[in-house]
């Protein structure tokens, strides 16, 4: 039998949203023992979710007479750690072994234990996550053609944009990651999607650091980095996407780089199956980039080759060097190798695949093209 | 002397936010022993990191010859409970009593402790955000101006409208909660605000229920509640304010309704002053409800009178029946009773104040005016 799970968290966090498929605020009590869930809301929640929720899934507790005996507790204890303890005796929790996430609070957790409660920490909390239906696929699928809309935006500003000097001009104006970036966000906005972490648009220099937002005037000539990690309002599923471009002339170096950062990407197309090991197809995608005298590790191909995406950025699996996640059907995970030196900047490309029945499908459907004249 | 602090979180968290004042994606250590900060950042955070934080508050140390030793662990743990434990072993924490937050990831905390840590939650975790510097009010105050741009967007557009029989039209077409908030969030996104809590635009019976976030037409000569709370994209403090409005001629219940809640404002306005207990401000303006006839607790009022803002929508100091916060001088708080009767509908007004030496200064400065014809 599967151990029960308790969580205790507002919609904002992601297994949360997956369990109760609406928006609640404040944290509330979910225990989910596999046959039955039961929510724990109060009097502002409890219409708005009945009204939501038709299909039965949850049994819905008023937790206002908890709350009370909860009050009724002395000693040390936060509110929500006596109302846990209330709702542990009342569902008879405290003899069994119980799964929580590892964002369950701290402090409710310790006093709980200090009831008797065995709590057992899993990670990911919700397995099924990871492992997409077709409807999330759909959504997935639709936030990533949006998120292309953003990439045809910057490419018409790039193309549009005149260089002079070491600048680049549009409309009359310095051109800036800032301008670019706002565009972008506007642009998206009106598509239903959100820029929940912060978009990056980087050039020369800050295009070596993969993590840099970018700042300042777009150089022509280098490597811009163009990363758009969107949220859809409504949905709540990301896009995630990257592309690099150069407006102008690129150093022989940066065509290398593109070239062999593309060539690694397909190794890695090449390289999901159901059934293998993640750190495989990582490997894949390194063994291109050494292949073709670049390095991975310390410089280089500098970070892991992509993370599962869904309600979070980053959830499982996670497509790293020392990754122990197997790829099954159904996960969707973005395939990012990129190539980064302070002297010659950065490169990165991303899409992101679904792992199929015989391999590879890729959501993001869209040209690797990065000259722009 | 003061304990040590220990968090770990992304920037996504209010408190890491709060004490590195930039945006950094995953997950990362801080040690806060009151005299020195140390961050531990990976070669993708480190260059920008340094880039904003010119100050020199933090000791920044690469994070990655840690992990190497982390991954050298054997036995179970996650890889950021090892990392943890290197680092504590590293900077002799093991022997001192050490405060995390409540969202200390679990794992971590048990990982730790079974190594001997002493881990002690503390909530909140960080005290000074509930007293707000002078340039924090200021960006509030700037938020909430913002703010009252989306209340003229929604009174003008109540105002064009048209009652026929038991709706309203607006350009031809019937009138909903979802258009209304459409455009007030395009609006506000145009103003640097963005909707991550998603807001109210509730009628009628919905508007009874406070949290009901409002859909489908909206209803003549019935109470109209407004409450946004947008965060500001760059500064990443909420706004926060309500507004009731009738279009149309209010029933006899409505007008007591929304001028009792006026007066209830009113009421806990007049109780705010330094060294004041929250409750006795929440009780001051449950007298005013009282008074007029109305219920306080099951039905009637049944929220709080409010909670600090911030970095988070919903952070200390608690101004609700049960809470023993104190005020003081900086708390930045909303004022917001209502009442909500399923047969009448809803009213709540909500202004943001300070908590100033001689009282309350009001951040919000908007009108109260409620009837729209």
């Amino acid at each position: 039998m599967r151990a029960t799970k308790v969580h205790f968290a507002s919609s904002d966090s992601a297994d949360m949203y997956y369990m109760v498929q609406c928006r609640i605020p404040d944290p509330f009590f979910v225990i989910d023992s596999g046959r039955e869930k039961k929510v724990f809301l109060n009097v502002l929640e409890i219409d708005a979710f009945r009204e939501r929720n038709t299909n039965d899934t949850f049994e819905v507790i008023p937790v206002e007479p908890l709350m009370k005996k909860a009050k009724a507790i002395d000693g040390k204890g936060s509110r929500a750690a006596k109302l846990a303890y209330v709702i542990f005796e009342q569902y008879d929790l405290l003899k069994k072994e119980i799964t929580v996430p590892r964002e369950f609070p701290l402090d409710v957790a310790d006093y709980l234990r200090s009831k008797g409660a065995v709590l057992n920490v899993s990670h990911p909390f919700i397995h099924e996550r990871a492992t997409k239906t077709a409807e999330e696929i759909e959504l997935l699928r639709e936030n990533l053609k949006k998120t292309t809309k953003g990439f045809e935006l910057v490419e018409k500003i790039l193309r549009a944009a005149k260089i002079k000097d070491d600048s680049l001009f549009h409309d009359g104006k310095e051109l800036t990651s800032e301008y670019i970036k706002d565009e972008v966000e506007k642009s998206l906005f009106l598509e239903g999607m959100e820029d929940v972490e912060g978009m990056i648009l980087s050039s020369g220099k800050q295009s070596a650091m993969p993590h840099h937002k970018g700042e300042g005037s777009i150089k022509p000539n280098t490597a811009i980095i163009c990363d758009i990690f969107f949220r859809d309002r409504k949905n709540r599923y990301f896009g995630d996407m990257t592309r690099t471009y150069v407006k102008g002339t690129p150093t022989e170096k940066v065509r290398q780089m593109h070239e062999t950062v593309k060539n690694s990407q397909d190794a890695a197309f090449a390289a999901i199956r159901p059934g293998a090991l993640a750190k495989h197809v990582f490997e894949a995608s390194a063994k291109a980039i050494r292949d073709a005298g670049f390095d991975v590790g310390d410089k280089g191909y500098i970070h892991s080759l992509g993370h599962g995406l869904g309600l979070e950025l980053h959830e499982a699996p996670n497509a790293g060097p020392n990754s122990e996640d197997v790829l099954e059907v159904g996960n969707v995970i973005t395939i990012e190798p990129g190539l980064y030196y302070p002297e010659w900047g950065g490169v990165r490309i991303e899409d992101v695949i679904v792992v199929g029945e015989h391999g590879v499908e890729n959501l993001t459907n869209y040209h690797r093209e990065y000259l722009i004249t």
